[in-house]
This record gives C-alpha cells, sequence and structure tokens, in this order.
C-alpha cells in the first residue's frame, strides 16, 4: 500500500511527522499532490488545545496541487495532472445548508469545514477531497503556486468580511486587525468600491502592507485612539461597515462602537468565548445595527471566481507570502508563524523533502495568538 | 393663546396633566387634534428613569387623529378635517440616513424617533408634526381608530423584526416573548410567508392570541424548554429567524442559540445593558449568524402600506387593544398596562375630557416590565 | 428485465402508452414509483411541436410517488417505501449555476429541467431521479397525494413570480391570467405579504378561484380594461409587481405598462416568440423599472420548503386539481386539460391500471393554449 | 431685477442664449453660481425633438458651481461660497417614490429629473435647486471642477448600471459603448469587484480608454463578433452581467444575447421606439435572465459617495474631460460633442463671458448619435 508522509496532530502540544497510507478516492472523490500548502492560526489554536479536533488527524487546510487520482464519477471535469486548489471549506451542493445557499455550514455547525477539522487535510503529500466537482477548480497556467495560496482560505475568508456585511460603493469601512485575513478583508473593501478604507492594526508593516493593498488611512492603535480617528473622518458618525479580523473581546467591541447608526459589523475572527456587546455599542437595540459573521465560502466556483480575480491581476496577494519551508521543517514554520518575527504573514509549505518520523515537540512554538489569521 | 392638556414627563416617577400652549405648525409641519393614543412600555421605562427624556416633555408616540392646522408648503396634500396617522418615527427624507435608507436613524442616533422623545409627544390634544409631507398618511375612510392604532409603531415595529430578518417563504420563525410587539412580529412572520411559527411566551392569554394570529405552536416557557422544542420541531437544527421582542439577556441568548447556522436572529427588544452572546450561540463566530436591531420604521409610505394592509383585511390588530381610557385617566391607564393584569396588551386613550393640572405620581405605576412592547 | 408502461413522445401530435424497461438507479440516484403525476400546458407545446424534446422520451414533470430503489450513496437518507416527492426541476447542486444559485439552469440553459425535457419524465409507472441527495424530499404523513401534487412545478412556479419579483409586505399586485401558474402566483403574492393583490383573467371560475385563494379585487378582461382599474386602485401608479404567467405578447405588454415607475415585472410564461416592450411600456429605458423571469425553482430543500407551508396549512392548493384519470387514459385527460372544460384546472394521473400498447393520436387534443400553465 | 445669461430651448432645432431673471431661492432652495456644466447626449435629443421638453426651458443638468444664495430652511447645512454640486435629479426624498427608495422616480414617471427637462436647468450663469437639503453636497476643497464635472449625472449613471445589476465579486461583466456614460459604467464594474471586465465599442480611442478605466479585455465590434469573442471568454456561457450604454436596439438584443442564463441586462440608454428581446435572447421565458432599467441616482448623500470616490482617488475620471468651452460658444460646443470628432467625449462649459442673445440655429449640430451618452 503507497504511503505518504503527513503532519499528525498528536493532542494538546504535540504533533508527529508520520508515514500514512496514501488516499484512495471513493465516487465523487479525488486526489491531489500537494505542491503547497500553508499554515493559519487555527491551526495553533488547535495544536494548542483552544479549537478541538481528533487526534491522529492529519492538520492543514489550504491546499495547492495537481490532481493524482480520480475516483468514479469526476473523470468528465478533470484529468490527472492539472493543477487544483479546493477551497478550505468543501460543501457537498446538496444538503439543507447548502441547498439554503449557506455552503459553509454544509451538513450542519461549521460543517462545510472539513480539512484539517474533521477530515485529514493538507500537510501531506496527498489530499483526499470530497465532493470533488463540487469542490475542484483548475488554476490558470499563468499563475504560480505563490499566486494562488491565498485563494483556499484567506482570501475567501477576508473577501467574505466585505461581502457579508454588504458593502457598498463608496462606503467607508474600517477593518480591525491586519493579519493575513485582516489585509483580505482590506482587499475585499476595495474590491466591492469602498471610498474611505480604513486599515487598524499595531504593527507598522502590516500598516504599511494594508496601505498597499487598498486601505486610504492606516491607524496605529498604539498611537491614536481608532474611535476618535474614525469619527473625525465621518462627520462624527462612525464607519458604514466595520470588519473584525481577530476574534477578540476588546476588538469587537471596539469596532462595533465604531458602526454608525444602521451600519454593519461583519465579525471574521474565531473567539475562543464569549461575546459582549455593551450598551452604547448597540444604542439600547435601536441604532438598527446588525452584526454578521462569516466562516470562508468555499465551493469549486468561489474558487473560479478567486482565481479570476487573481488571473487577471485585480489582485495581488504574493506579498503576503513571506517566507517558505519543507513540509517536513514543519516545526521550525509552526515557531516562526506563531512568533511574528520576520514580518512573517504566510507561510508556503512544499512536501518535497521526505524525511519522516522526527516527532516534533509543539512546546517549540511559542503561543502568542494576537494576529488576525 | 390657545391652550390644550397634554401629560408632561416631570422627572423619574413623575409626571403630570398640564395645560400647554397649542402648537402652531411652521413650513413642513402639521398639528393634528389626537383622537386615539396609547401606552408602550417604552412609556414605561422613560416614567422609570431607565430611558433618558428630557423634563418637560410631553410623553406618547402613537398618534392617531384628524388635522388641525398646516404650515406653508404641506396644504396641497392634506386638508383640515382629515383623518391622518403620523409614525412613531418621523424621518425628514433629506439627511445623510434618510438618504441611505435608515430612516429610523434620521439625523443620528435613533434620531427619527422624535414624538415623546425629542419633540412633544402623543398624549396630548394636539401634536405637532415635523416634516409632515413625508410623515402624515390618510386614514382609509372605513377604518376606525381603534383598527390602525397599532400602525404608528407596535405593527411597524414588530413587522420590522420580520423584515429586517429576511424572512422567506417556507421558513421557520420562533418569536420570544409575545407582548404586543412580540404578537405583531408574529404578524409579520406570517406576513413575510413563514411555514412554522413558533410563538414563546409565559402567559396562556398571550400564547393563545398568538395562535389566532398566526402562530402554528406556542411554546409556553414555564412548561417545556423553547430549545428543546424548537430542536424538534426543526429536525435538530433550530430555526432559520428567531425573533427577540423582549429585550432581556435571558430572552437574547436564547433566540440566539434557537438560530440554525446561517441564521439570523432579529432583536426588538429595548435593552437596559450590555447583551453577552456566549460562545456556542455564535459557534465561535464560525456560525454565519447574524443578529440584527430594528428600531420602528416611520414615514408616511410605511404608514401608508400598513393601512392598507389593514384595510385590504390581511391583518386585524383589533384584539390587541384591551382597555380604553380618557387621556385624564392617564395614571390609572399606566397602572393598568404596567401590571399585566386583566389581559392587558394595549391600552387606547382618548384625549376628551378636559380635567387638567392633577399631578399624577408614578408611584402609583408598579414596575414589572417583562412583556415585550 | 422488469419493464413499465410510460406515455411516450412520438413525433409532433404523435405519442404513444408503451411498455418501457423499468429504470435501475445508479451512483446517487433513486427510482421512485409514481402515484399521481399531472398535465403541464408545457407538455401539450411539446405535443404540439412549439416547444422540441426529443422523440422516444417518456413526458411528464409533475412527481408524486413512493422510494423504490436506491443507488449507492444515497441509501443513508431515505428508505424503500417512503413517500416522496422530486421537483420538476432537478438540480446537482455541484455546477457552475448550482454553486451561483441559480440551480434551475443547472449545467446550462434551463438545464435543470430535466424530467420530460431531457431525461425520461414522470408519466409512467416508474421513474429515475437524478442527483437524489439532492432532489427527493420527503412528503409529510398526514398529506395525502392531491395535496401535494402542485408542489413539484406549479407550486413552486407560481411561488417564484412573487419571489423572483421581490413583492415587498404592503405591495401592490397584479397577476395577469389565473390558469395553474398564475393562481399560484397569487398565492405567492399573498404569502409574501401583498395589500393588494389583483388578479386578471377573462374566465369567472378562475377569478372565483383567485379570491379565495388570496385576491383582494379580480378583474375580468372581457368587462373591464385592467390598466384602468389598476391605476384607479393605486392612485394613478401603477402596480409594484406584475406577474404574467400566460406566455403571451399582448399579456407581457399589459402586465409591464400596469407597472409603476421602479416596478418590476416578473414573467413566468413560455414564450414562443419574441417579446417586445413598446416604449411607453419602459419609459425610454429612464423608468427604473425590472423585467425578471424566472424558470421553476426545485431541489430537495425547495420541495421540503413547499410541503412544510401545505403541512402547516398556510396553503390549501386541493381546488386546483379538479379531474383525475388513470395514466391509460392519459389521451382523454389531455383532451380535457386542453379543451378549459369543465372549470378544468389541474388533472391528476395514476399510473395503476396497465393498459399498454394504445397508440394514441394527438389530434385528438385541441390546441388552444391561452392559459397560465 | 437681476438677469443671467441662459441657454433656452426655442423648439426643435432651435436654442438661443438669451438673458433671464436670476432665480431667487424659496423655502427649502438654494441658488447657485455655475462654474461649470455639460453637454449630454439626451441634451442634443431635445434639441433634435426626439424628446421633447417645454419651449422656453433652460436646459442643462451638469451643474457644479457655488452657494450664491439660500431660501429659508437650508441656512444651517450651506453658507454663501461654498464650492457645490447637485445631481442632475433631485429628488424631495418624501414622497412615495422616494420613501420606498426610487428616488429618481420622485412624484412620478421620471419624476427626479428636473433640471433641463422640468425646471430650468444648468446651462445658465445661475440655477435655482430645489429641495436643496437633500440635493446640494459640498465638494472637498483639493478637488477642481473638472475633476468632479462627472459626478452629478454621467459617473452617477454609469455606476447605476453596475450596482442596479448587482454586479459581485468576480463577475465577468461586458459593457457595450463605451461612450462616457459607458465607460463610468466599466468604471462602476471595476468598483464592483468584477472579475473579467469586457468593453464593447467601435472606436479604438474609446476601447482604449475603457482600458485604462478597468476594462481587461476591449471588442472593437469592426473586428470581432462580441458574441463569439465574449463566449470564448467565459467557457461558453455568457456573462453575468451585460450593460447596454447606447439606447439602440441592436445593441439591447446583443447584450441580452451575451448574458449567461441566470444573468442580468443592465439597461442604461434612453431609446426612442420599442425594445425587441428575440426569444433567444430570453431562452422562452425559461433562463431566470432579468432585465434592469436605470435612470441616475441623485441626492446629496449619491452625491457625497461619489465625490469621496474621487478625493480617495479611487476614480480619475478628468480622461474624460477632453474639451472646453465659454458657455457662450454653446453651439459651436454641440456640434463638437454631437460630431464625435477629435476624440471628444464630454465638454466643460464656463458660463464666464457674457454675449448674450445670439440665436444659435441648431442646423449647426449635426445629428449622428451613436454614443454611449
Amino acid at each position: 500500500m503507497p504511503t505518504m508522509s503527513a503532519v499528525v496532530f498528536r493532542g494538546t502540544d504535540r504533533f508527529a511527522l508520520e508515514e500514512r497510507p496514501k488516499p484512495v478516492p471513493g465516487p465523487g472523490e479525488a486526489v491531489i499532490r500537494i505542491t503547497t500548502t500553508s499554515i493559519c492560526t487555527t491551526d495553533l489554536r488547535i495544536l494548542q488545545g483552544t479549537f478541538r479536533v481528533a487526534r491522529g488527524l492529519v492538520l492543514g487546510h489550504e491546499p495547492v496541487g495537481i490532481v493524482d487520482d480520480l475516483g468514479p464519477g469526476v473523470e468528465d471535469l478533470f484529468a490527472p495532472g492539472q493543477r487544483v486548489v479546493a477551497g478550505a471549506i468543501t460543501p457537498c451542493g446538496q444538503c439543507f445548508y447548502c441547498l439554503n445557499g449557506v455552503h459553509s455550514q454544509c451538513g450542519g455547525e461549521s460543517g462545510g469545514w472539513r480539512f484539517g477539522h474533521t477530515m485529514d487535510g493538507s500537510w501531506a503529500e496527498y489530499l483526499l477531497v470530497p465532493h470533488a466537482r463540487a469542490n475542484l477548480a483548475a488554476i490558470p497556467d499563468e499563475l504560480n503556486d505563490d499566486e494562488v495560496l491565498l485563494v483556499p482560505h484567506i482570501f475567501s475568508a477576508g473577501l467574505a468580511g466585505a461581502e457579508s456585511a454588504g458593502v457598498r460603493v463608496g462606503d467607508a469601512v474600517a477593518i480591525f486587525a491586519q493579519g493575513p485575513v485582516g489585509l483580505c478583508a482590506t482587499v475585499g473593501a476595495r474590491l466591492r468600491g469602498a471610498a474611505l478604507i480604513i486599515a487598524v492594526d499595531g504593527i507598522p508593516g502590516r500598516l504599511q502592507l494594508a496601505r498597499r493593498l487598498g486601505a486610504n488611512v492606516t491607524i496605529d492603535y498604539n498611537a491614536q485612539d481608532p474611535i476618535v480617528t474614525i469619527r473625525r473622518l465621518t462627520e462624527g458618525r462612525g464607519v458604514d461597515v466595520a470588519i473584525e479580523a481577530l476574534g477578540q473581546q476588546r476588538t469587537f467591541e471596539t469596532a462595533l462602537l465604531a458602526v454608525r447608526p444602521g451600519g454593519t459589523l461583519s465579525s471574521l475572527g474565531v473567539y475562543a468565548g464569549k461575546i459582549v456587546a455593551p450598551n452604547e455599542t448597540l444604542s439600547a437595540g435601536l441604532g438598527d445595527k446588525r452584526i454578521v459573521t462569516s466562516l470562508c465560502p468555499g465551493g469549486r466556483e468561489r474558487m473560479r471566481r478567486l482565481l479570476a480575480l487573481v488571473a487577471n491581476r485585480r489582485v495581488d496577494l504574493t506579498p503576503l507570502v513571506t517566507h517558505r519551508f519543507a513540509l517536513d521543517d514543519i516545526g521550525e514554520a509552526l515557531e516562526l508563524f506563531a512568533s511574528h518575527r520576520d514580518g512573517v504573514l504566510k507561510v508556503a509549505l512544499h512536501p518535497a523533502v521526505r524525511d519522516h518520523g522526527r516527532l516534533l515537540e509543539a512546546a517549540q512554538v511559542p503561543v502568542m495568538l494576537d494576529d488576525g489569521a
């Protein structure tokens, strides 16, 4: 039986590079060979035990690769050797949630998120893709892996922040936290035609990148009060839309306060506990405000659209791919990603060199989660 | 100078029936003679001091009356003697908020709500209506005052709960609290085509009325757990939309928990403090849930639509008008309304008998606010 | 090999009751035994040759039945013996169109419509249902076949007329033609909360039924000019929404003219040729009018919602089921249906008696299509 | 009585530069001194008699100027000397249409369009602005007249083409005709996040500009078949949205044919006669296609949003301002504008030099209207 190397979750603070059977596609499924994948803050939370998944699971949910094998019922659409992505979220298209247009909740609460959550993920040489007709999307020839690495998850999630909020042309939008997802929400605000885009973070390098990706104004919260600045920029009203891209109470309530009456808070953060809306943030319930939460949209057509944006040069997300590792060096990659050192935003991982079996201690990975992805 | 009698707020727990100058309409304004008005829970909160307005203000925001006098620029649309309503919310139609379609926030936070809040209200013989072109609506001849008494506020607010949530034909909707606003939200769910309408309250008489107004299922929370019942009725998922019509933390979080992934909580309550969303209610931010809050929509066209629904017999809200008082007996009326005695839902007040100057002690009004309007 | 009887299209004006192989479900497919099906105007158009399908096709697209056999990948959801419907439109849920939310266009132009169009249909003892997970819906036990017979097509299509138009609570809506689809559009206008529902037709019995199903006003176009009456009822403006449920030029342009500036014409008709919008109907392009066309929505979740409306007694469509035949008597049934005699609206067909092989001449079916379904 | 010079319509093919009384603002009105205005194709149609207005009307609907005088009820918002624009469309904000959100139809069919249509327009030294609170918008200090000249009409109208169509991030959009409105629709498609923007015209200079403003692909219809090219670029499907910006039958039907099933045709053209949709363009009514028409949105908040887009450098429309004339030279300006010579797109007119009373013969203005504005 063919095998592959994969990064396996072994319980809080433990993971291992292991040899696993290479998956075999069943009906409607495909197997892709991973050429590039990445690390997301949610992966760190899993490793730290604040987000639960089963022991023995292969982690990772950002697959870029090449079709390796196709199950029955998929052969007409794809061919081995074809370069493809699949989304972090892989909806079936046929259940209650999908047919109601909420594909991310496929099958139940957060159920569309399978890779590295309820199914083996992309930190491996090979990945089994369920519902392949609904989820595989061909990468345009002219694009390299780095150019599309954020499509499966980060770009889709960040853009969803602007979409779910219903950003309109001419809106004023503030994005709180400029980690990878927040930066992509900034891109999303630009793509939806916001007139005034305000990026908020505490790391100067991220604010610089935000400006390059579309922000008109940046606020370093260490230097100025975001609420005061936002009100000054909006004739005292607040923004039409605020996007929370961090997942912390303080950011949530600041963002909600920054929204004008009748405006929308779009929340992208993954929260570890309860969320509190102080009374003034919601005008006692009389402010016609809305709070929307979004899990990353997936599915083949979502991927196709995002790839088209990249291919047509509406968006260039390569500045977010700051570092590169072999998958075997996952420990080192995780340590860097968690550290926020060296301007790290997204790390490209390549499952090329086979050097299996090393048990990596997650103790190597310092845990200071204050970014937005 | 002509005078009129009016119920004036005199500070927490104090109000008085006083003689006031009869208002004179300026440009774009109208004065109507009130034939019927009513009491809302918000009025109680003002009297209790939990919702702030200025001393000396005439209270009340539910005007039904007859055009008495018209300022310049309104004469072509209306004529003295014409029966009209104005909404509790009276937008100008021309400011930032109105032109953005958020008329209730006219001019700023909750700014469309003027009567009994920032301008003299309807607990008086006469009422000055600002922006009269945008706000007066003719009552169809065949309708009496009782039939339209809920149009200015309660019906508009309750219906907005279903509208803001985007209830779709075939949805499952649960409405928490069946006070006047909650009952009208139940009507709203029916008008939007919900298939399964679940009304939740603890007062059997209100649940009976809910069923008469459109609920398929009623849940007495004293007898059964709403979450358990709702899940059983929805194949374990929860409802597509939950409407909160009370304004309390416990109801808010139960309603949010009752919503399926990808569904919407529509909040109509007026909250006295912060709102907390426990983590499981929002699936850690990953559930694609939305929370929408609504202040009552107003304006002439809103009124016209609601009046058309009544005139065409799509809706009959007279069962909610349970008691009747002279405006002079406002103290007695308030005491009854606050008590929840005798199946009281809405009280019709008529400023007919002039018996002025009595100082009424709000201590007469027991404060047990646990209904939804 | 087991066989079944089926009504097969044999070219313009020719069809036959034939013996066919009973279908066998492949992966993701199901076979249901038809207990009741019906005739739609589109079927007549096919028989007359004005709507093209392949010779040899089994006609019919309104299946009510019982699960007979399940292919691999469906067994967990359904069991043989279960009563089910499938929609006239059977989307895959996974293609470009489905993932963009336009399930009716699955795979390409009108591609979701398979039964009796591009796949064998429901005028047979057994029906192969493709993409069964996405399309089969269980019939609630308490409902009989007649109560759900319009769910697969007519109710879904008619309701879509109101939905695609975005009918809002309080709208004035006029529905042109009160054949089965038009009557269901009238129901749809009521379910979306229209205040004023105006039904237009030339057959008094249909107008009576329209009133019973929700119309406030009926217009017999033989007795009065619809435009004049509609303007009188809407202060001269026209309706917010007009629904065309016939598919003829004259109705199309009258309906468009009946729409107020900024309003919507929702077209449900199947047109045989070009459509012309005279200049005054569109205000030279400056009237902010919209024209929307809809093919019937399908899919398991759509069916579930419509069944819930019936089960919760929001809708009773049994008055539209006016006649009943054995499937063997399809010729007689078609003749009656096409004739508009005897108040016929929808015909229930039961594939019970096996009396195969008679060649029926379509010449028996007079062709006078001027109704709306 | 102070006077001003103004260009007055004197019947088909005749206009005159005349001395007129300078307007005086009434309640809620303002008078602005025009610093720059422009010519629109609709003005040509009026002069040619294909679009009717009253004799004696001052033409022009694109005002950029300075507040000169304020009527009662406006003084708190503006001050003389302030630089402002008003939209071509000036809604009241308070009528049936405005309160229903269709501000362009204020008061009735196309009723929001007042300047140079039902009220004296901007081809004059001074302009009376009705409903000034709802319509005047301050020009940011850093912007000059040329930068904002397209805001009152052309930019708002073109952008509306993309908005009314509901262009989504990642869509493929084709814009037919790249006159001023079509070019702004191209800008609108970009602002809404289209991935693939296809501009169609027959004038190479306009296609070059389209590319500069956001088009990825341009089609010269003299060199290639737009339908063939569009299908090749969209995997055979057609575009998600087509925008018609010319107002001719041939363009209308090509654009409708270019739309994929389930897509939208957004029509911006002003049509001189009926519009015909050949059957294949609408899939016999079964294609789930939509046709939307838009009159230019106006109002102070619309203007504010567009000005914010310009001020924040999301949009630069100065390349469209190709020529400049004194208002006295209106005859020469019209002749150039109508000729399509010299790459003319928009003409800036300045009412500075007073040289009144010359009667200009419209015979000087050749009439070859085949552009998009």
